[in-house]
């Protein structure tokens, strides 16, 4: 550029990051709450990526060559809103409904709007959701739109940002530009490292970034810097901004005590004449991405998934799971999958091993596997994650926000409850079921054996939100033919008669221990209905309401802590229906286990067959 | 040392981490599970580090001086059994039952056993729970013990353990020294990383710490790294070892595919016969600590509980928990607090200027957070932690293996529910209630009036595991006296009469809400009773059964998602009883909210006076 030009860019830049910094207050004041100071830091970051750097047509945000850019930051949602005004997505009456309730622009960025991505505002996931979709467009669209990520200081003490920095690197994902706010005030005082520009630096390289620090209000300097991040090819770069946080304003810069709060109208007032500008409501251009498309994906070919036979085949369902999760490679040409360095435990490694391209071993990070798939469900893919169920709490923040993203994420946890064995407490889910129930629109899936397991597991591709199954480690007997179909919301019953004088309600691995159950009691003269609930989340209202209204006895029984689980699905059908509830016991888990063989363990817990047997008998008083 | 003495120590160290690797295989072959090759790896340091620089009195492991030596690798157990026997603290007898039922030696330490401080065993959790020990001896106890952790290179993955590296060096830890056992292998192939050790040395010098890069197998340079490393002031030390996983076995060296399996017997027998040593079962001294006591905490003064006039205080139960929280400062001396950065919300930051050496500011870092106030707890002291309840979800890993830990934490989680307001979902909790009842053994308080806040803050101090209280943001009227008292597993009948014909249960902010329904539904000739059940675990079953007998019919009503919640702890106490279940309805967040007032949002989600009054009368069928 020559001087001339370099000074009239320079003159737009102030005008947009005026106009940005002033809408970013207006919209705040008038919602009497918000973030105008954490806008106004990086308001000078904004003008110059938003008019020379993003490519991004904002009247069809479905545009496959899109460039993604994710606020990390997401309580900076002001700047954000104020951007699309400057563009001329959203109008100023709009920005002004900020925080209101039925507006699209909430407190802090959903994809309520169609220019947002995902949910930010619980800090430190858009970095690794952008890794998500980065990897997405290096991998499988081979195309060449970036990720930009506004990240601020404070979020980089979450530990899911390193989780984010090492896979970026590992994965080379030179197509990912991270721009580092550093404002050095967090909400209630300084950060850890405050303006230590050069040790963010440092940590950064080390995680095999590239790394460029410059003044975040130096238009010469962001510039250059986004010009070189664009050039850099096989790492990510991170753009390291010393910013001031309230920046424009004399009386909000880098002053303690104004994080997250909306400024009077008098302040407001002061304000805006500090920050005079020739317009207000400037619409800027922003450049159209090129029109390329995605890889072309291979047409599907007709499911065939693994089958098993009934009374012979002994297969764990998370072995099923995996077999059918290569099944359904073949058939569904979006599935993709990812593990946190366990495939050869949960079995995703078949999968892996027959479509390596379409496979992102996350290694033992929960938090970014979990940001991963949403990434990758926000370019389209379908994404199935695994672990062990009980390592999946390690990312309940992220799937609680990826139901907030409205993200379509498969998740499959397996080495469900004691029935593990050996390894102990710290390897076994006995709150999954409890957190995954309590996820705003979620499915929970428990099969029972392999070929319920295949099917369910076909049924995942397509269910949308958060759907979770629930795999156990130890190998169980094929009890349902390969032709059985099984459906969300759906269960089995697997005896029954008109004599039944008890309901007994399982799940997974405890259907076993029901079947054996009813062997022993009919043996004894009392009959009891046997229903598998292998959709734990809905679970089948009318098969619970039947058994109710014809038996008026119900005993359920699970792998998991008494709390929140499928005793607490059951009896959430009685509270949805009028009329009173049958009598009702749980068996769980109710003490804290250790180690021994799954049936020490499943007679210890109290959910055996011999407990089922004598709870039944109890609530007959047969005992 | 002269040579001769270096040969001897050589020797001795040899033949310790020889038989150490013998039993590690001997146990896992007998338990026919578990993992030899990764205790075999860390053998040689485990074994310089037992004979020469851990100061551990085993007859005496409340001996407040002991250090402090924690298997952040927790599946190396054999190792760390290994050792308690070459120590003289187990039998050889003992150590066989690795892995059986009724064991004390279960698949990943916990601390049933004496000597072990927390469970490991989901990995990345060692390190910042030794952080909070650490954080106990350098500025509590003031007490010269180390506290040593053992990680893993697979689980440098995690970001918990990044967010222990910002805070060890943040904190000045010079009394913390991690040994990383670099041995390659992770579970199902090469780590990220491998062998790189220079990686791993520049992220932890890019976080503050001292580094020393060793080969793991050779006992001089192990040996020079420990001396180093104990001299070590301001900083916290990382030995960054490189390691063979299998060393000393030819057949299982650096090999894949043998993580977490145990040898055969016949595979066991050449193991031993290449690990020969001249006894297998020789007993090593252990230094003892010096005999130093922890400064002596002051005596506690009588508790002043702040209180809050009826009828006219409106306070928020946040603001009303930083109030007590002071308050018990000045009472209970063992009492210290942390928080995730957001002090000023929580109101953990009155305790803060209070108390400035007694409070941990952690930062936007939960998980280490968490594992902070474990560290804490096992130093004796009694940690309260708080952030905003949504973010407890990010330390729900943490939160569950607490429990394993058998650890006393107390948590407070703010901003509960739908009833923030302009925020937005991110910010909202609404599985909370769901995830903490779902942890063993946990306590659930649920306040909705500042005097009652206080007087439960104070229970808190006396109740042993994870002991939650769920706050809320915005003011409230207090409607308890100061003197009304309050216990865990308590509630209170707030409107009862002969005429009741549906008793609500609420809790927190929707107790509010159902006083408001009562004088609608009087005024309209309906009564009902209302009950605040603040303490959601337990619930107080003889209240709700009495409510029960006398009405025959409850709404619950809950700011939470309707699973796992208030409802499901209220229709638990059903299933635990014989006889009939009353009709319940529950009230709960059905929808996904967006932005409003914390009004707007409480009528949408379907919990306000209004929805009250409706489903009361749609179950007396009077709409």
């Amino acid at each position: 550029m020559t001087t001339a030009q370099t000074s009239e860019k320079v003159q737009q830049w102030t005008n947009l990051a005026q106009q940005l910094r002033i809408d970013s207050i207006r919209c705040t004041t008038a919602a009497g709450s918000g973030h105008p100071t954490s806008s106004m830091s990086a308001a000078d970051l904004m003008a110059v990526l938003m008019t020379d750097y993003l490519h991004y047509d904002f009247d069809n945000p479905k545009h496959p060559n899109n460039d993604h850019l994710i606020f990390s930051k997401g309580h900076a949602s002001p700047l954000l809103y104020s951007m699309y005004k400057a563009a001329g997505a959203i109008t100023d009456d709009e920005l002004m409904t900020l925080r209101k309730f039925g507006s699209r622009l909430e407190g802090h960025p959903t994809p309520v709007l169609p220019w947002v991505d995902v949910a930010t505002g619980s800090l430190g996931q858009g970095l690794p959701i952008g890794v998500g979709i980065a990897l997405a467009g290096k991998y499988l669209d081979k195309l060449p739109y970036k990720v930009w990520v506004l990240l601020g200081d404070s979020e980089t003490a979450e530990g899911s940002i390193w989780e984010a920095f090492e896979h970026a690197s590992f994965y080379k994902l030179d197509n990912m530009i991270a721009i580092l706010d550093c404002n050095r005030l967090g909400q209630r005082g300084p950060t850890m490292l405050q303006w230590d520009t050069s040790a963010y630096e440092a940590r950064a390289k080390a995680f095999g970034w590239h790394t460029i620090v410059i003044d975040g209000h130096n238009y010469e300097e962001i510039n250059r810097a986004y010009a070189e991040a664009v050039q850099v090819t096989n790492v990510p770069t991170l753009i390291i901004a010393r910013t001031v946080k309230g920046k424009g304003v004399s009386f909000l810069e880098d002053v303690g005590g104004w994080h997250g709060k909306a400024l009077s109208s008098d302040k407001e007032e002061k304000a805006l004449e500090e920050l005079a500008t020739s317009s207000r409501s400037k619409v800027y251009t922003v450049q159209k991405p090129e029109d390329k498309q995605p890889v072309r994906l291979p047409e599907g070919q007709p499911i065939e998934l693994p089958t098993y036979e009934v009374n012979k085949d002994k297969v764990a369902t998370r072995k099923a799971y995996g077999d059918a999760l290569k099944a359904l490679g073949e058939a569904v040409p979006q599935l993709v999958a990812l593990d946190g360095e366990v495939s050869n435990s949960t079995y995703a490694e078949e999968f892996a091993k027959a479509f390596p391209n379409r496979y992102f071993e996350q290694y033992i990070a929960e938090q970014q596997m979990i940001a991963a798939a949403v990434g990758l469900s926000v370019r389209g893919y379908i994404p199935f994650a695994s672990t062990f169920a009980a390592f999946l709490t390690r990312a309940y923040d992220f799937i609680r926000m990826a139901a907030i993203s409205r993200a379509n994420i498969r998740l499959c946890g397996s080495h469900a409850g004691v029935s593990i064995g050996e390894d102990g407490p710290s390897q076994m889910a006995l709150e999954d079921l409890a957190m995954m129930r309590a996820v705003f629109g979620s499915t929970v899936l428990y099969p029972c054996d392999p070929n319920q397991t295949a099917q369910l597991a076909a049924e995942m591709t397509k269910h949308d939100g958060v759907v979770y199954m629930r795999t156990t480690r130890a190998a169980l007997p094929t009890i349902y033919a390969p032709d059985e179909t099984f459906s969300v919301g759906g269960s089995k019953v697997l005896r029954e008669s008109d004599a039944d004088q008890v309901a007994v309600i399982a799940a997974g691995i405890t259907v076993h221990e029901a079947l054996q159950a009813y062997d022993q009691l009919r043996s004894e003269g009392i009959t009891i209905r046997v229903i598998d609930a292998y959709s734990v989340k809905p679970i089948d209202n009318e098969t619970v309401l039947a058994a109710s209204q014809a038996v008026g006895k119900i005993i359920t029984v699970e792998d998991h802590w008494p709390e929140g689980g499928l005793g607490d699905a059951v009896t959430e059908v009685f509270t949805q229906s009028v009329g009173q509830f049958p009598q009702i016991a749980k068996l769980a888990v109710h003490s804290m286990p250790g180690s021994g063989t799954p049936a020490e363990l499943i007679e210890d817990a109290g959910i055996s067959a011999h407990h089922i047997v004598l709870a039944v008998k109890a609530m007959l008083n047969r005992l």
